[in-house]
């Protein structure tokens, strides 16, 4: 493949970018690359404490997807040394000390979800252990004299913790220079991240400068709300649509956003045209439309990326089906075999075949008759009187929120 | 020489202390050496950019004696690890890093000056960079993780300048730390300090303990104040007396202290006995008796130590004649020839000499003998009629603060 790394691609690289540091430094960068006729060095960090992707962390991989497919070249970084290491004071339950093999199997299982945006076999993968169990030190103490207290305490989330009494071990405030110190390592041209990586991306601009190498340009893309439309999206909030998750879990996820975040969800989360993009929002705007046809559209569009569209059109179906007609799935039905029904003789009663099955009072009955909870064969019963000729096999009755029984003969 | 290692000594060895943490901490130690028959180890580190000592740094020095004279083992910790590396920052231009050859040079200038106090024979003597050159980051990683923010932080020197929004360098949280696990290394059974090294012996005893083997006990001394009475003796501010000062300015400096400061001198400077430091604080309590006679008193003592008695005669001898009766040292008199001068005829008067020798106006003579800045032969001529029926070779004269001259034939 041949590549021209021009810079007649900046304003494509930085389309979606919250915050390019220096403004101009991505365009230099890219000229250094046209001229010197090579690929930047585009860097990607990997916890591997948290091999699990979402879409959160889509959005920063999408963009490493232009930069990939210009030829550029990303290198990945797995955080074998910190990860080893984990919390050495045990306090932190979620960073327990991982093994060898424990970091290559979250590696592996990070690189195959990778493959689902990335081309994995133009990736360059390196481990921080390569240069971190060999580090002196000495190096090391070289390294925290360029940073002071108080740029490191500047981060939103040490300033607050301290504010607040909320201990912050000293080794906390290295972690940031050890990420710093592997942009040096690997001379990297340009790193990506969400803006709430912005700092530590700033680390490694500092870290080159203080060893005298040219600083990496900084790219941030805006953060993507969880489906609660409250936090970022993160695993331990529990908001996240994971790109492993199953077509309909994460169609479902994507249909229960608030309809507010559906402007970011179009543009971070899918991967239609910028002409698409803005005829979606231009629909939402005009408020004639329910949001929710706007939202399938989004919710399709992702699982096609993750998934296929035969699974889109499956979870679309499903979707449709058992959320909004309120179909439970089959295996959600308790199958109740007729003969050990104790009834009175036909007719027999909605409230004596439901008091029956379901093993509760006549009167719980009609009071879920009367607030609309009970159907029979998918269809409500608001008469507390209803009434069968004789009950046959493969009636289903729905009784309350969740109880679903089948008769079944016998 | 067999010891006992007994608690009896703890009186003694906590005498002068103003904290013992914990406060049974060093009759535990006490306790341990006795029943196993080995001597405590006691630390004492050296910062070999400032190997100066003065009488600060003798009160903890003295205290280590009392150990050694018991049978117990003081180690001598050279901090060469630190010094080599110096401010990485270049800013601190007090820390220059230093050379091997320099960390040796000043490290036996400091060993020649403990001689003074210490027996050095019995000392170990160990640089730190034996363990730090080979410590891995991991391992310093670890030793970070033990220490929070805020307990580093909360050090006097450290929050002020935080809040002062003077910049701290990350690697100066570090330093205090890497002396803690020197405590660690040589098991530190004991470690003596001046108050304001009381958070530092403090972070030996919680590396100890995070590395799971018994804490040191601290022992920290009365802060000498220094010369001038208000801060604490220090070489940078200038208010010391050095251990290798000259007996005549060792005792000119110790003469210059404001009185209040005499009974913590009488304690913590002097090598008298109990009975006799608390003669010489009654003496000083009543106020009938002149201060200097007790200042003397001291300065004596003092000079004795770090020379010899007879020095201090030597020291006394000259302070008496030259600082109380002013009389100034043959070098600085500047020697006249009679012959060069240009003079009347005789008699001459003073104030004719005084203009001749001192070049100045006769006018300003007169107003120097009226001010009684003038004298012959260390007598203060008051009357500027004074006339010479002759002058003779050898006679002196002052004219002014600092105008000593001698006639001198030819």
């Amino acid at each position: 493949m041949s590549h021209h790394y021009g810079q007649d691609a900046v304003a494509s690289l930085e389309a979606g970018a919250v915050e390019v540091i220096p403004p101009d430094g991505l365009r230099a960068k890219l000229g250094i690359a046209s001229r010197e006729n090579r690929p930047l060095i585009v860097k990607l960090g990997f916890d591997p404490t948290a091999p699990d992707l979402h879409l959160g962390h889509a959005v920063v991989l999408k963009k490493l997807r232009d930069f990939q497919r210009r030829g550029h070249q990303i290198v990945v970084i797995i955080g074998e040394f910190t990860a080893r290491i984990g919390d050495p004071t045990g306090k932190n339950k979620a960073r327990p000390p991982l093994s060898r093999e424990q970091v290559a199997e979250n590696a592996s299982t990070y690189l195959r979800q990778l493959s689902l945006i990335l081309d994995v076999d133009r990736l360059a993968v390196r481990s921080n252990a390569e240069w971190f169990d060999t580090l002196t030190v000495r190096d090391m103490i070289d390294l925290l004299a360029q940073f002071t207290v108080a740029q490191i305490m500047e981060r939103e989330d040490f300033s607050r913790r301290y504010r607040e009494g909320v201990p912050i071990s000293l080794h906390e405030l290295v972690y940031p220079l050890l990420q710093g110190y592997d942009s040096y390592v690997i001379e990297s041209d340009v790193e990506l991240g969400g803006m709430d990586q912005l700092l530590n991306c700033l680390v490694g601009r500092h870290v080159q400068e203080a060893k005298g190498v040219p600083a990496q340009a900084v790219v941030c893309m805006r953060l993507l709300r969880g489906t609660d439309g409250q936090d970022k999206m993160s695993k331990s909030v529990g908001n996240y649509v994971g790109l492993t998750d199953s077509p309909i879990d994460m169609y479902g996820k994507l249909m229960s956003i608030p309809d507010e975040l559906l402007p970011e969800y179009i543009d971070l989360t899918t991967d239609l045209s910028l002409e698409e993009r803005e005829a979606l929002k231009a629909r939402l705007g005009q408020g004639a439309e329910n949001p929710m046809a706007i939202k399938k559209a989004v919710a399709f569009d992702v699982v096609c990326q993750y998934h296929s569209e035969h699974a889109a059109e499956a979870a679309a179906e499903h979707f449709y089906r058992q959320v909004q007609k309120k179909e439970p799935a089959a295996e959600d039905y308790v199958q109740v075999t007729l003969g050990t029904l104790s009834l009175p003789k036909p007719p027999v009663t909605l409230v004596d075949l439901g008091a029956a099955i379901a093993r509760r009072s006549k009167s719980e009955i009609r009071r879920l008759i009367h607030d609309g909870a009970v159907s029979v064969n998918g269809e409500r019963v608001d008469d507390a009187g209803y009434t069968f000729e004789s009950v046959q096999p493969g009636t289903k009755v729905r009784i309350g929120k969740r109880g679903y029984y089948e008769i079944i003969a016998g």
